[in-house]
């Protein structure tokens, strides 16, 4: 595929060679973002250049006074001086033939009338001098592949394929939990670089498996050239979305946020659809869809099989099948008489499978009933997927279902398993299942099964773009 | 209030006097349920009749041959015996005149007809002895407040204000992080005690402030008495429901689960409506909605005051009030006024209230902005709850809203504040925020913010029985 215009002019962004830093701060401390003690502390390998008029060295690099006075190429700009001095910044800067500038700054379009005409005026300069910029009221971009980040605090980074496309630092940050920051462009009020662009850019970046967005909003202009790009990036790869201002509070919100035109979300959810993109409502929700696509493999159909401990959470397992457009699955004839025989007599095997009398009524081992119930599920061609509902209720290895389900998983590659746990050792079990991250762990059986939709839903959709 | 005829039989299952144990087990550990040893744990204080005619002793507990050997009176029984032995275990209680039974087997109305058969007949010779029984299916019945279960499993109960009526022992567990037994009947298949008896007892236990529900389904013929009991519960105290087998795969598992039938969905929404029982999707929304009425007041009106360091999140918060029916509140000019001041000159105060460039613009103090943001919407009468969206993004005291929260939450006692928290210390700073149980942390902005809303529904609920 012919690489498009934009990819190595945002090549920079996330691997720049060397780095100026307009507004390097000497001071450094839990309260005082520090740019350059960022990058050491990140490993960035490059060229660093702080400018500042009040100091000769900042943190063991030569600081300069001015933008003119750094000798040699600068192949990346970050601004990080107050609102009222970037757009003296950016001149400099692209006087001195910097192709990419990151402003971290608030107050343009952001804020008020003034501040949009400073960023319009910016956007001028920059595309008159064939420059780029990225921002402002952003943290900027991050590569964890690379060892760099133009953020003014501290990031906890992982060389995990994943590319995030947003609109508020807040995601750049990470989650406890899960730090999805393998690379990232964080858009802020996007006045030049925006989601066609970065979309693009990830979608052919082989390091990027899953992209993730957190959109408020897009120009309307640039509405056709995004479903363009969307449609090819999510034939390549997964594309997940957290669509913020999709009410009319929401869009009163984004406007005073980073200045962008909302619209009506309808417009925006025909558009997804269009193009296979997949919407996550909240942000827990987009870090499920994140770990569930790098890690699972996708559902081929629709039919899951439910392992349970407790006849009562299988009837909610089922209800929310039903209500994500999943069935539960109808076992084999196979599969069920192969279970008979772990059950009492007066006991029908079905699906939901509630295991509990295997072990409490017949005396089965528990790990081996946890370990044929999946394997049988697995393998019988009605099951697309299970949902295992774990009860570490007492510690001690019979309740932990983690080393059956992994053995058993690494024999059925191509479907997924995910659990969801209760009891009072849930939270330690967690940890030793996702040991070899074959098989995930989510909060509530609702996260679970709508991850179990989305794997699904990425299926279909790819299948229609092989057909 | 006079008591109906259904407290004192049923407050011998939660305060018995004494307690028969019938398949009483010899055997201790971790995979051998052993309710002698559960008893003993959870510091019952009554008197324990192990039934057991393979022992002399259980436990340290003189065990006999059969019920009738039972010297005295015997308030509770507890049949755990297999199935097959269950109805001459019920026959035996009956002749020996115990008028409260809890039978923990499956495979009644839960598995065939056979079963079916049998927890007739179990149902036809209590009622003609005069008896009451808790189950089959089922856990039974605990009571924190008195150092009691008839679990078979180690619990960890709690002296808290909840009532829980379940037809699953995985709820009666608790949940990691969350345990809400203060008191419990799991009805399991709910032959003979139901959901009317249940909520009957709750409505008129002063110990229990708020009642959860987990239902699978109702007989028709109690709809009516569930209604008239419901809307006496619900003047009184919250009472909260996680219906299950809502959909048609669900309703087919509950069937297989508890012999329940379910019936249509839409009738059990309009009961609940029209009763005012606020009901909850997933068990994590029922433990939410647990522990808000426990902690924390009512909201008088549906105006939400939101407080973030993220003008992203922000939005996101305004998208999940509108979608929940709660409003952003318009702030008042005094308040707009008093907070101006915090903020860069090109700033416009507004809801969402994004104070990050107080600090990282203007350098105030982060917790002396956490206070006079909190105080000023609080104080404001055009704010009925405050959402605040705390970055413990560092270690270290100033990014830990937890104190000036605490202190300012003091003075507004009348107004529910609800965290969202996101960043690496998240979780550190989420036990120091919810240290006196004055305000709560929510694992998201939606579940926070579904909170809010059935805070405010109860409220108006309130309100119209008291007009």
């Amino acid at each position: 595929m012919a690489m498009s215009i934009s990819i190595p002019e945002l090549r920079k962004f996330l691997e720049p060679e060397s780095v100026m830093i307009l507004g390097a701060s000497r001071v450094v401390g839990e309260d005082n973002p520090n740019i350059v003690a960022n990058l050491i502390d990140c490993g960035y390998s490059g060229k660093i250049y702080p400018v500042n008029k009040n100091a000769t060295e900042i943190l063991g690099f030569k600081a300069y006074p001015r933008v003119k006075d750094v000798p040699g190429k600068v192949e990346l700009a970050i601004i990080a001086t107050p609102r009222d001095t970037v757009l003296q910044g950016v001149r400099d800067c692209v006087d001195k033939g910097i192709k990419a500038i990151v402003i971290l700054a608030q107050g343009f379009a952001d804020s008020n009338k003034e501040g949009r005409i400073l960023q319009e005026e910016i956007v001028h300069i920059v595309r008159k001098g064939g420059s780029r910029v990225l921002g402002p009221n952003t943290f900027g971009s991050s590569n964890a592949f690379f060892n760099f980040t133009t953020a003014f605090r501290p990031l906890l980074m992982e060389k995990i394929p994943i590319g995030l496309i947003c609109q508020t630092g807040s995601l750049v940050m990470g989650f406890p939990n899960f730090k999805f920051i393998g690379k990232c462009f964080d858009l802020g009020n996007s006045a030049d670089i925006d989601f066609i662009d970065a979309l693009e850019y990830f979608s052919n970046d082989p390091e990027v498996k899953v992209i993730a967005l957190h959109m408020e909003g897009l120009k309307e202009a640039r509405g056709r050239d995004f479903i363009k790009v969307a449609k090819k990036a999510v034939e390549k790869k997964p594309v997940l979305v957290l669509k913020t201002g999709r009410s009319v509070q929401g869009e009163k919100s984004a406007s005073s946020h980073t200045g962008c035109m909302v619209g009506d979300d309808k417009v925006y959810s025909g558009a997804f659809k269009q193009c296979g993109i997949i919407r996550a409502n909240d942000i827990d929700e987009l870090a499920d869809l994140c770990r569930a696509f790098l890690y699972l493999p996708l559902m081929r159909s629709n039919r899951v099989g439910v392992i349970t401990g407790s006849g009562g959470i299988g009837t909610l397992v089922a209800d929310f099948c039903e209500e994500n457009g999943l069935r539960v699955a109808q076992l084999s004839h196979n599969t069920i008489c192969e279970l008979d025989k772990l059950f009492p007599s007066w006991f029908s095997v079905s699906n939901p499978l509630d295991i509990a009398p295997a072990a409490t009524i017949m005396g089965h081992p528990r790990q081996e009933t946890y370990r044929i119930a999946l394997r049988s599920l697995l393998k019988d061609d009605n099951v697309d997927a299970v949902m295992f509902v774990g009860a570490p209720i007492a510690q001690g290895e019979s309740w932990d279902p983690s080393q059956p389900a992994i053995e058993v998983i690494r024999e059925f590659p191509y479907k997924p398993v995910v659990f969801w746990l209760y009891g009072h050792y849930a939270l330690d079990v967690t940890d030793r299942i996702e040991k070899e991250n074959s098989t995930l762990v989510f909060p509530s059986v609702s996260r679970a099964i709508k991850v179990l939709h989305s794997l699904w839903y990425y299926y279909h959709i790819k299948s229609e773009y092989t057909q």
